[in-house]
C-alpha cells in the first residue's frame, strides 16, 4: 500500500483525532491510531473506549489496508516536518515506512484486529445544532459537573431535548448550572447524559458551523464537518434537578457582577483554606462581603452597593463556588434570589429581557456560617 | 506605624523579592516577607536561606517597625487591587491592617526575630558587569549544571575571574558548556561557584543595566539597581575543567546548525527512551544521522550536507544532550571537533572571527554505539 500526503494537511488530520487517544493506559493498543485505507481514502480513528474521534482524508492510495500505529510518535514526528511531502508505504515486515526528501523513517504497526471497536453509532433521532451555541451552552455549565464517581449520573452533563427547547444541566449536589436554548426544539422528550470527557472534547472540537447530533439509547455522535465524535452515554438516571430549584425565593438582591466577582476573589485569599467561606451581609442598599481565617489571623471585608428588597440577611457561600458562578455570566448585573441562609440561592442575569440576555441559572447551596465572630 | 502606598508600586516591590520566598517549606517562617520600616523607608526581604532578595521603597512612614508577613497572601492580594491607594498600619494585636476605599483587611504578623538572618554581604572585591552580557553568559551555559547532589560543586555554575576575562562554566560530567567574556578582566584570579537556584534567579532578575557583583569567601551579592540579591557560594572545589577539554581534536566537521538541530529533534522521537542515542555517520561531505528503537520497532535516518576533513567515523551521542548543545548556539554554522568515537567531542561556532561571534564551547561525551544494527 502506498500514498503521498502533504505533512501540514496530514498533521491537521492527526491533530483532530489525537485528543481521544489516551497517553498512558494499561491497554497499550489504545495509544495508537487506527488507520483504515479504503477506496483511496484514509480514515484515522482514536478511542479511549469512552469516546472516539475519527476523520478522513482523500490520499489516492493504491490499495486498501488497515493497521494501528503509535499516535503520539506519529503526531510528534509530523509536527517537526514543516511543509514536506511524505510518501507512506507498508513493508512486508509490518512497518509503516515514511519517506521525505531528506530522510526515511519506519514505525512498527499492529494488526487492526488488536484495536478495540469504537462505540458504534446509534440512531433514534438526530438534531442539527449551531456549533457556536452548542459550545457556549457547555462552556456556561460544564464547570459544575461532579468529579465524584459516587453518583455516576452527575459525572456527566444532562442534555435535555423537548418542544420547549434544549436544556443543559450540570450539578455536583452543592451547585447547579442550567442553560436553556429555546431555539432548538425537539418533537418529544429525551434526556442524554454525556460524560464529562466528551463535553470537554466538544468544547475544543466544535467549530462555528453546524453540528449534527445523532443519538440512541447508549451512544451519541456528533458530526462536526470533517470530524466525527462518538461517545458512550452515561446510563444512570439523572437526578430530578427541577425539584431542587426553588421557585419562590422572594428576597432579591441585584448587584454589579464584575464588582462582586473581584471582591469574592479577594475574599477567597483571606478565607480559611478548610472552610473557604465568604459571608454576605445584605441590607437594603449595601452588601458587606467578609471572610476570615481564624488560624492564620487574617480577615477582610468590603462593601458594595446593591439593590435588595428583603429583610437584612446573613448568608455564607463557598468562595470558590461563588466566584465560579459569577465568572460564567456575561450579564453586567446579576440577581441573587434567596429565601433564607439555609436554603438554596439562585443567581440569574438581572434583566432577562436585555438584548442578548441568555437563559442561564446558577444554583448555590449556602454554607452554615462559622460561629467564630 | 502608618504609611500609604500605591498598590501598583507596592506590587512591583513585592514581585521583585518574592522569587526568594519558598512556597512550601518545613520552616514556615520563610514563607514570609520581612518588612523593615526605617527612616520613612520600607525594605522588603525574602530568603530561602540559600539566596535572599531585598528591595526598598520610600513610603514616608511615621515611625520605625519590623515584622514578618505571609508573602504569598500579601502578594496575591495586592495583585487583585488594580490601581488603588493602600493605607498600611500595625495594630496592637500584632496585625498589619490594610485599608482601601472599598475595604479593610488584616493579616497577622510575626516578630522579626523569628525570621532567620539572610546571608550577610562579604566584600573581598567587586566588579561591575553589563547586565545583558551577564544574563547571556548564564543563558548559554546554565543548562549544563548538574542536578545530582553527589558532586556538590557541579550543582553550581563556576564563575572564574582573571586578567584574561570572565569564564562561565557548567558541567554534569557528561557535557560541559563554557562561555568566555574577554571584556571583564580582574586583577588576580578567583573562582566562585554559584548555586543553580541563584543562577536561575539572576537570569530572571538581571536587567539590561549595570550589575555590581560583590564577593567574599562564602557569599556573593548582586546589586541590580533597586534590587539586591545575595547568595551563598558552594564551598566545594570546582573540578579542573580545563583538563577534560581536549586540545587536539583533529577531525573537524562543519554543519548548518539549525538543520542538524531539527534533524536531531526528529531522531530523538525514534531513539529508544532508555538509550536516547543518535548515531552520526560522518563522511567527507555527508552526515547521516540515525536512530532506532529496537523495542518499538521504529527507526529513522536523515542525510545532511557537511564539510569534514577526517576519515569516515561513526559516533553516538545522547540525543537530548546534542539537541541542548545545538540550541544554545546562535551561530549559523557549528564545528564539531572530534578525535575518536570514544573521546570527548567539542562543538564551537564555525567562524570565531565572525561579527558578533561569541567564545562559546560545548563539550559532549560520546555514547558507546549500540551493537544491534
Amino acid at each position: 500500500m502506498k500514498f503521498t500526503a502533504n505533512s501540514k494537511e496530514f498533521e491537521k488530520l492527526l491533530a483532530k483525532v489525537i485528543p481521544a487517544a489516551p497517553q498512558r493506559t494499561p491497554m497499550q493498543i489504545l495509544e495508537n491510531f487506527l488507520f483504515t485505507v479504503e477506496g483511496g481514502s484514509l480514515t484515522v480513528m482514536a478511542t479511549d473506549l469512552e469516546i472516539s474521534l475519527s476523520a478522513a482524508m482523500d490520499v489516492g492510495a493504491d490499495e486498501d489496508a488497515s493497521f494501528a500505529v503509535p499516535a503520539k510518535l506519529l503526531h510528534d514526528f509530523v509536527r517537526t516536518l514543516g511543509d514536506a511531502s511524505i510518501e507512506f508505504s507498508t513493508t512486508s515486515d509490518d512497518r509503516l515506512r515514511l519517506k521525505t526528501d531528506f530522510g526515511e523513517y519506519a514505525i512498527a504497526y499492529q494488526p487492526p484486529d488488536e484495536f478495540p471497536k469504537a462505540p458504534e453509532r446509534e440512531n433514534d433521532g438526530e438534531i442539527v445544532l449551531d456549533g457556536k451555541r452548542l459550545r457556549r451552552a457547555f462552556e456556561k455549565t460544564s464547570f459544575a459537573i461532579s468529579r465524584e464517581a459516587m453518583r455516576p449520573a452527575m459525572t456527566g452533563e444532562l442534555v435535555e431535548l423537548s418542544d420547549e427547547g434544549m436544556r443543559f444541566v450540570a450539578t455536583d449536589g452543592l451547585r447547579l448550572a442550567r442553560y436553556h436554548d429555546p431555539n432548538v426544539t425537539f418533537d418529544g422528550a429525551r434526556q442524554l447524559v454525556i460524560p464529562e470527557k466528551a463535553v470537554v472534547a466538544l468544547q475544543k472540537l466544535v467549530g462555528d458551523g453546524e453540528a449534527k447530533m445523532t443519538f440512541g439509547e447508549t451512544i451519541v455522535s456528533f458530526d462536526l464537518g470533517d470530524l466525527t465524535m462518538t461517545s458512550r452515554l452515561i446510563k444512570h438516571r439523572y437526578p430530578d434537578y427541577n425539584s431542587v430549584i426553588p421557585l419562590a425565593n422572594e428576597n432579591e438582591m441585584t448587584i454589579k457582577r464584575s464588582e462582586l466577582s473581584a471582591t469574592v476573589k479577594r475574599m477567597s485569599l483571606f478565607s480559611s483554606s478548610s472552610f473557604q467561606q465568604v459571608r454576605l451581609t445584605i441590607d437594603k442598599d449595601n452588601l458587606k462581603v467578609s471572610a476570615r481565617d481564624q488560624d492564620k489571623g487574617s480577615n477582610a471585608e468590603e462593601n458594595i452597593t446593591c439593590a435588595y428588597n428583603g429583610d437584612p440577611m446573613e448568608i455564607g457561600f463557598n468562595s470558590g463556588y461563588l466566584a465560579d458562578a459569577l465568572s460564567h455570566f456575561d450579564a453586567d448585573e446579576a440577581t441573587f434570589k434567596m429565601h433564607s441562609p439555609t436554603k438554596a440561592a439562585i443567581i440569574v442575569p438581572a434583566d432577562p429581557d436585555a438584548e442578548g440576555a441568555e437563559d442561564l441559572l446558577m444554583l448555590l447551596m449556602p454554607m452554615r456560617l462559622n460561629e467564630d465572630r
